[in-house]
């Protein structure tokens, strides 16, 4: 389905993008990544991808990855994968029809709804994979990227409605070859809604109650009863587009943020650095989908407000 | 029932209290201030309220307000003025004392719920007013109170449940004397409540939505959609609790705080400058006062959380 030896482009090649880029141009992909700030340092040492936890490292030279500052010096390719923050997604709209042919499959590692929506209207197709990055990763300076998370965290892939069968087993195999561990949602929507019932809570609650980590607002019985009642008010709101899902997940989802310790979400560092929250894609894109399918979502709304006047994304 | 010349002593002079005494100060009235850190200030070159959108100056020489550190140069008088944040409550346990005779009359300006029935409780009688400000006003530097609303805004008096008749009639006729403007509410529960509906989301959101003045609450839809859904709340459990307040009296509030333009609430500047936040009287009595009577609170009940921790507060 992609061909003997697909040619990839990376858009976006920040933590995620960097750590899976890396490791499948160690195993042997034929990578291009399209870089901006990093292009220099790239193009003249090459990337360097670490897994903390494991010990393992990997060093790519620059013919490895073929650092590109343009789409077209790239050219059409037989999978994009998008790294870019979602709010830098209307860049999109310029730096992916130089990379596309027919048959282009695209995914996106990024966090939110509404990512595979956009990269299905600009490029025309239903061939769009969702790839949930369950990684705790940084891009320590340029050309340097460091996994924190224990055998490299995993990827969870998910198919837009429409996509042609076996898409993403096909991709996914590309990932396992490269030792990256994968697994496969059999709803797109619902591993989205899954993955919003920790981003939506924990992303923001960290951001608004002082830059703490994640541990104190499980720790804090009135900030923790508030992260249930964000997770039941998704819940509910899964359940009404469609997605089941069980009602101990959030609850499981607080036992989990206890175990992981004093983590600072990256949205969190974003805010912290000035840089843009993906405030639409975290809390938007659901608060509305919710809202539209009948669902009240008072604890969502306030916190969405707030988190879009606090980021200056506000009216 | 005041006597001819009644002795005031006014514990906490911040904005309100400032501009409260300043004025009363200004209109002949015996008044004795108890300071701490701007004592000196005031010693040394006494006070000036000035009312903005008015262009009045009221300037009073350290001869016309009494500066005191301790409440024992001031010793027993015939009405003391609570203007301290409720976060130092405990303090008025020794400060009181030696300002009280039997018939002293104390009066609260202070913010949120519990403080007149904490009066009540120091001082052992029921001569206890609350005075609600409707006044936008900061402290801007020791000694200058500066009034932002036209005509200085106003006072609202409302005595405790078995207060004896006439008594907040008799202190706001030194008010009205002095040029404040008063008006009288039938229940001071009910006058509470319907200024919870102002500070509830104004102190609140703005504090959460990165320093704002209140307009750009009311200029976001988001936020002020927020600041309605938490008004609401709030006159639900009033109703619950006895207090019928109308149904547009929050949409009233929102026409009101879009003329107020550019205003930070002192709860804002409070915690700006590290200095306690009134949480509990603000958001924690109502919420749990509400909630005691049946009123869900969900918007409440998540900015109390969120407040409680960044400032600290929590657990």
């Amino acid at each position: 389905m992609l061909g003997e030896h697909p040619k990839w482009a990376f858009v976006g090649v920040g933590a995620m993008g960097g750590y899976i880029a890396g490791r499948l141009a160690a195993g042997g992909e034929d990578m291009h990544l399209l870089l901006r700030s990093d292009y220099e340092a790239v193009r003249a040492q090459g990337m360097t991808v670490e897994i903390v936890p494991d010990e393992q490292v990997f060093r790519l030279t620059p013919d490895d990855v073929n650092p590109a500052r343009d789409p077209a010096e790239i050219g059409p390719v037989d999978v994009v994968v998008v790294g870019l923050k979602s709010t830098a997604n209307e860049a999109l709209r310029t730096l992916l029809p130089p990379l596309l042919k027919p048959e282009t499959v695209l995914v996106t590692l990024q966090n939110g709804l509404g990512n595979v929506e956009l990269l299905s209207e600009i490029a025309q197709t239903n061939r769009v994979l969702g790839a949930l990055c369950q990684i705790g990763a940084n891009r320590v300076e340029p050309g340097l990227v460091r996994n924190f998370t224990p055998r490299g965290g995993f990827v969870q892939f998910g198919e837009l409605p429409g996509a042609p069968e076996g898409l993403m087993q096909a991709v996914g195999e590309r990932f396992q070859a490269a030792g990256i561990r994968v697994r496969y949602a059999a709803s797109l929507g619902e591993a989205l809604w899954r993955k919003l019932m920790w981003n939506v809570p924990f992303n923001g609650l960290t951001i608004l109650s002082g830059m703490v980590p994640t541990i104190e607002i499980v720790e804090d019985p009135a900030l923790r009863g508030v992260s249930l009642a964000l997770m039941e008010e998704l819940r509910l709101a899964a359940g009404r587009l469609g997605y089941a899902i069980e009602a101990d997940y959030g609850p499981k989802q607080v036992e989990f943020t206890h175990k992981l310790g004093a983590y600072l979400p990256s949205t969190l560092l974003d805010y912290r650095a000035g840089r843009p929250v993906e405030v639409e894609a975290i809390w938007g894109e659901p608060l509305r989908l919710g809202q539209a399918a009948g669902q009240k979502m008072p604890h969502l709304a306030q916190l969405y407000a707030i988190l879009r006047k606090l980021t200056k994304q506000g009216a």
